[in-house]
């Protein structure tokens, strides 16, 4: 006994000759004339891109792969070493960092930023009452701030730059700037949109809905795990990062 | 005590002012520069690569990115309803799909090649060997043959297509191409180069290790993934895919 | 520059002779002295738990291991079949659905049922407001309703009757059964107490934080998993429930 | 088009009013009476287990739940602090690495003993013949040496103890100290018996098929990981573990 109506698929289908993606013909259309941040975009969206909205993408994507060693890049060192035959085990033990701690705070400037889109009292007002709202709540502001770079993320100014660039509408980067100027005058000091903050509003220009942007940091990271498994094959560290983090907490 | 000599990373390093990736300046050289693919192969590699290994890669990563209703799809679905609020889990349960029974071929393939193309006695006669030893033992050639796309797997000749196009060296196109003739002669019937064999040759051509090729699969499939989920989210399957299969294994 | 306290275990330490776990001789006093349940419970707690203590958890473990086809079990037996020699892969892909929409209510629930023992004015009154706020909401109550199992929840009355057989000290059983009273009357229907209900009151029983009870379902449910895959290697079902659901969700 | 007869399963199945694992009633004849283990082996093999084989799969899910700071506990602790949302994701992460590097060593001492009971030549002449084997390829025999316990693993007589002392037929048993002995022999020095070949010989005397018994290695690792991740909650390590790592693998 099913509770559901059918459910149906628009995202591929197949027969002996041909093989649809989106409505197009994977082989005479996409292999060879569509970049992986195109194809990522059609299959996400199921509408051809711009070429300023894949080059955007690209800034996020090139933005959020690489942060050295970070706690996913531990876990995917340690588990290709206890696992080597299963490298896809190894990706998806670090993917799963890619959580709220970090990334989640990206989907929580994007709801921010709808917010304010979306409110009836304007982009300004309701970015004060955002900001009011957090800081006597005791909370950081999601996108805003980072432990390390100050006083300002260097990467946020030329993300904000690549949109600009590419023309973008335009309407997520001015609120990101409306609320950044809010949180600086609420705190009474100046707290830098870092590049999670600079994402939301990346994203949100070109469409991508704020429930599956932590997607977006995914698939960015996987391709910066891959390569910690590549210098891990040639570079073993797995055993000293074991050795070493024994050593570092006690037994009491 | 550590057993080993202290590690070390080439990938990345960072100060307040400044973010350093395989030697270069993430905001100045990278970010609005380089496409995703790009700064993939330059993290996976350590080396800025050729317009022309970027292109090859997109054909590979743009292939393998989706096929429907796979294993990793459903799990992928079920999962995401399963945890809605980790979508990272709900990624890396359908990647913990790309493993040995479908993606492991590309690797097995890519083996044949190297072990052809390291081959004292030439790459035709060790390309014959292989697909005798196969034969013998009643065992598929990795790489050759596919269910539903017959005679001839349509990926594959666009793929191999672009690769020449783009002038790579060509000498894993070759012996892919010398090994399938060797196995149409030994099996005494044709059996098409289906995509990962493809796959294979390819990211051989540019410089991928074979003990890592699965990697470029995972960070493709990621991005498929994502697109299910997006789908998921919009017209929700999981209830009704939960409740086929049970219908579908009956009790006994 | 460390920003921390350097941190410290007590759970595990050992040299070339001996094992201690949790301050006790793992080949003096725990092998082949203690059940898996009782190990969990030191493990856990840093304290030996009573017989008591055990027989509920175990009645808690017993009834949370098998659902016959769930979404988590058919995310394993794909899994299983797309990597056969990463069985823990297989695993933990189904126990990545272990979340917020299924064993989330037992949380839910015992945050429920720590608000009500905490709550200055009394259980009961604390137990209608919690009714009401709910209802308000329009959001079930964590802990209450099945799908199937109505008017009452079989596994219910055992459960309980496990525990005050037992003899706990029953302040969460009490709770519970309040709660029931409240829901029944504000919702002028009887909705059943489930079987996430029931654990999330004996997990309280003995002293399992609520933040952690999650693992409980984790740990059960995985000897569920193992027991699903050694079917699937002898009673394959995985290429059937691909073809099945591809077959079900057709594209349009 | 299905391309397989539809596959049963015989685990569970359950109307309104009852549920049935493995053909006994959940809530008549399992909850509050069997321990999780009993349950475990019932899931299992299908079959209720004597208590001898209960008390020997805790000796080994005993011996097996907790080995202190290993990489597993690496990766769910940080995998926790990255997601503390989704626990589930921290056990998981940790259960990954539950593969060839570390428990693979039961399997394969599990396929020697094996081999050794079904060869037409004797037991003792295959286990010479194994010893022999292995020494010429210069490779560990699975199941014996251990780095840090030397001269012997002092988990091993205790396992075999409780084996014995449960009545168990004892063929995998002898199996193993004769492969013990032979090892001696061809070595020219002692190697001992290790836990995971301990855990190979009782598992293979109670009836798990080898291709699962990583299985039973997951299901206790799962309750080990639960109490690190409570240990996370108390006393939190994971950004000193992330600090202390990133300082000790130096970039150049």
């Amino acid at each position: 006994m099913r509770t559901k109506p059918q459910p149906t698929t628009s995202i591929a289908t197949s027969d002996a000759q041909r093989i649809l993606i989106r409505g197009h013909d994977l082989v005479e259309d996409l292999i060879g004339q569509v970049s992986f941040t195109e194809m990522f975009l059609l299959q996400l969206t199921g509408q051809r891109p711009s070429a300023a909205q894949v080059r955007v993408l690209d800034a996020v994507l090139v933005t959020l792969m690489e942060h050295g060693i970070t706690p996913s890049v531990i876990a995917t060192r340690l588990i290709y070493h206890s696992a080597p035959d299963a490298l896809q085990a190894a990706v998806a033990a670090g993917l799963l960092g890619v959580g709220t701690t970090f990334i989640g705070t990206m989907e929580g400037c994007a709801a921010n930023l709808e917010e304010m889109l979306a409110a009836p009292e304007g982009v300004e007002a309701r970015a004060r009452a955002i900001a009011l709202r957090h800081k006597e709540a005791g909370k950081a502001v999601h996108g805003f701030g980072h432990p390390h770079h100050k006083p300002d993320d260097p990467r946020t100014p030329r993300m904000l730059a690549v949109a600009e660039r590419e023309g973008v509408p335009g309407r997520h980067l001015a609120a990101l700037r409306t609320l950044s100027a809010q949180v600086d005058d609420v705190y009474g000091r100046h707290l830098t949109i870092n590049a999670t903050g600079a994402s939301a509003a990346l994203l949100g220009e070109i469409g991508i809905p704020q429930k599956v942007m932590r997607g977006v940091a995914v698939v960015s990271r996987s391709a910066g795990l891959v390569g910690h498994i590549q210098e891990e094959i040639t570079r073993p560290s797995a055993v000293y990062i074991w050795e070493t983090v024994d050593e570092a907490i006690p037994y009491r």
